[in-house]
């Protein structure tokens, strides 16, 4: 019994990344993120048709596959993590597989598992969503990244700047929609005639994306369309200042954690 | 008597955000925050036809209802703004009244009292330009935010610097726009054929908005938008760097402020 | 004549703005630059046929006006510079005729003059240069502000830096241009039909202002279009980086200089 | 023979960037530098049909005399690069050879020499290749640019966080561009009936272009795309920060460098 205990030891050590040893990524989780992103490339190609249609099946296939071993990887892990003092024992089991990071895996090959049950299977909406949801596979790569650890660290840190600078931005965007809609409403029904309609215009304009298939066409509309658009410039320039500040900051704390991780190793 | 005064003194606790003893805001102002929230996505929302038309008079009940909450709101704060040292009596009341705080809290309920008594209630550009007033309840959130105020000081103490590159950009804009209406004003005098004309596309050209409705047609037209849209990124970059900066600082000052006051509570 | 001197020297520190003994502007040249302002945006309103219909004597009489106005100041200037140690006596008068400022003050009145002299006054094109010319007054304004000056040895301090951002941009533009068009040059030869003309798109790409008249239509191009429009932040980020961190300094510079100013004044 | 290794080495002195005595460049350099600039305006302008058919002959004899003074300078720098002790003998000149500086060198006249030695010359496809390949000459002049050098060591140095803000990027337009597939895939299938297709839509709102071409129509599509806009923004303001302080930083390094340099010259 000893042995399968060192035999889960060493598979707890290969599968959880800060179980890991070393510096950086285990062989294993090196191999999953690589199975992750061809999956993911894989299930993004699908949905083209032009591509689907050259190999159907092939593409049914793997995705079988994929998700079978996903599928055991998820095995392997929620046995594995029996050696980690949080998830020890059956409780220990269901609390694991309640982590945020266990449903993200769960949910990576569930849809696949369980499609052939479903009986409408020709539902068109639904086979999207099913489609996007593979696509989720991409943020089973955010486990592995210490970096977005820290740097959402320091997102959370600046939380209340950046809520403020967006509230300032829902104010000139709805002050903006509202100005457009009194001043083109009349001219413009199908596109100022309401605020909510006029606030299409007023993302557009404020994030200064600009499609351009609305824009004022009279005199005061174009000034107050002037005017948005030099305020987005403001808008704009204020989230960059704190995020440049919090992003630069998280990256010189993360240099002083891997240099203090260098120091006791 | 002294039990009004004690009632009075807890009242004004509960409505004057610099009067509360803890940190935060008050359970009162926080209930005022999520009112006027919710009347001012309804204020959106109703100018929206399809949306209106589903309950016109749910809407114009509920209307009617946060504008009576409103009003009760304002005299209650007139009462207990009496306990300030700066609005005692009648002749702070007065002073309190033309506080722009009290002006803004004004405005969010009087329309709506008043528009029953107002003859020509199908003005259509009236009817637009009062729903407009109700938005600007949004505008009453703003004695709420400390941080708002801090930033708002922030952006006074650099008014200069921010001039300084806004007069830049009027240089920039209106000479590309004077130059555009050299270079294109005979071929397309719709677009090009005035300065002021012109001054439409040099903002769009310069905020990198680019809606796409005006762009030059000539050879020399097209090098100087080229021109136009690269200086575009140095009048943004200017803003940016002075905004970044004074944000940054005032943040930190706020942090330092919030400091001291943990302090000494 | 010693009253003629003290006389020459009170108008010198009128209307120099280095030579007057307090803090800021003289009222002379404070009335000089709404001067400016208000005959400039004469002159820009006064392209807009509309407007100019509405009174096109009041217009022409107008110009004249400030015409004479800014000649007499021009006078005055030349007369009373001689008070400066630089520009003394006759020689030192063609001197200061001849700095930059002087042929801005020069330029500024002398077309209006010398127009009805002009024999092909119904030139369309001759028109328009002039009044482009007329436009030029707001480059006075520069002389008046110390925080321009300041800004100014900012930039050209960091020239070096923000030519090689300038040149790695070119680089960019020139190879994503000749990109586009050998992948779409034979689709759509009109708009990548050549490098110069795939230029347009670029520059419209690179600084993402996106008018949408030329976007690729083929897989490959859009590829290169992406990676185009993302290495386009790349070449904003890196001169708003050296633009900011410029502009930063110089203000610091400024105010340490106006303290000092202070201090010794 | 001392003079003909006293003559290469003030050659080499005046070829090789490294090895000129004094600070800046030599003047052979200075040529070169301008000989590759003229000759790529020219590659370039020869691609507009407009502007080579006015001297179809003078752009081919240009072009041929470019590549052979090219030709030229690469024999004489291979013979002079024999004095760095790197390149030294056979071995060294071969080892020289394959440097990406010397690569590049031949690239720029190679092709232009080996034309007339091709079959099918009116090959379309092939002729604009080639001349892509002769704008690559621009490329030369990063050799020459002490600043490009350090600038390229500071994004080197901060490749991991770039590379992150790169991921984040890559989720955020996968997975609006998933939603957009989900939202709007049935109504317009053209645009955005596959996940790639809809990720022509998701670049150009991203990075803020907005050609314009396609745009959500539905109500939830227009959210989406404004969601997806407003998180441009952050995404542009993450690179943003990291390469304003990357370049910020690099500079500083280059001028205590340059210090240094001074110091011991």
């Amino acid at each position: 019994m000893a042995e399968t205990a060192r035999f889960r030891h060493a598979i707890w050590r290969q599968v959880d990344p800060e179980a890991y040893e070393r510096q950086g990524l285990s062989p294993t989780n090196r191999a999953v993120i690589w199975i992750v992103a061809v999956s993911s490339i894989l299930a993004i190609l699908e949905t083209e048709p032009t591509v689907e249609n050259m190999a159907p099946r092939v593409f049914a296939q793997l995705e079988w596959i994929f998700a079978v071993v996903f599928f055991l990887e998820y095995l392997v892990r929620l046995w594995a993590e029996g050696e980690s003092p949080r998830f020890r024992g059956v409780q220990g089991r269901i609390r694991y597989a309640l982590t945020l990071s266990a449903i993200v895996d769960l949910i990576a090959f569930l849809p696949t598992l369980l499609l052939p049950l479903l009986p409408g299977k020709s539902n068109f909406m639904l086979l999207r969503v099913f489609r996007l949801i593979r696509i989720l596979r991409l943020a089973r790569l955010g486990r592995f990244s210490l970096a977005m650890r820290h740097l959402s660290q320091a997102v959370t840190d600046r939380k209340e700047e950046l809520l403020l600078s967006l509230m300032l931005a829902t104010f000139v965007l709805v002050f903006s929609a509202a100005g457009m809609y009194v001043l083109e409403g009349e001219n413009d029904p199908q596109t100022f005639g309401s605020i909510p309609r006029a606030m299409w215009w007023s993302v557009c304009t404020l994030t200064t994306v600009g499609y351009g298939d609305i824009y004022p066409h009279t005199v005061l509309g174009k000034i107050l369309g002037g005017v948005t658009s030099i305020a987005g410039i403001g808008l704009i320039a204020m989230p960059t200042g704190i995020l440049a500040a919090a992003s630069s900051a998280a990256f010189q704390q993360t240099r002083l954690t891997r240099q203090g991780d260098t120091g006791w190793n």
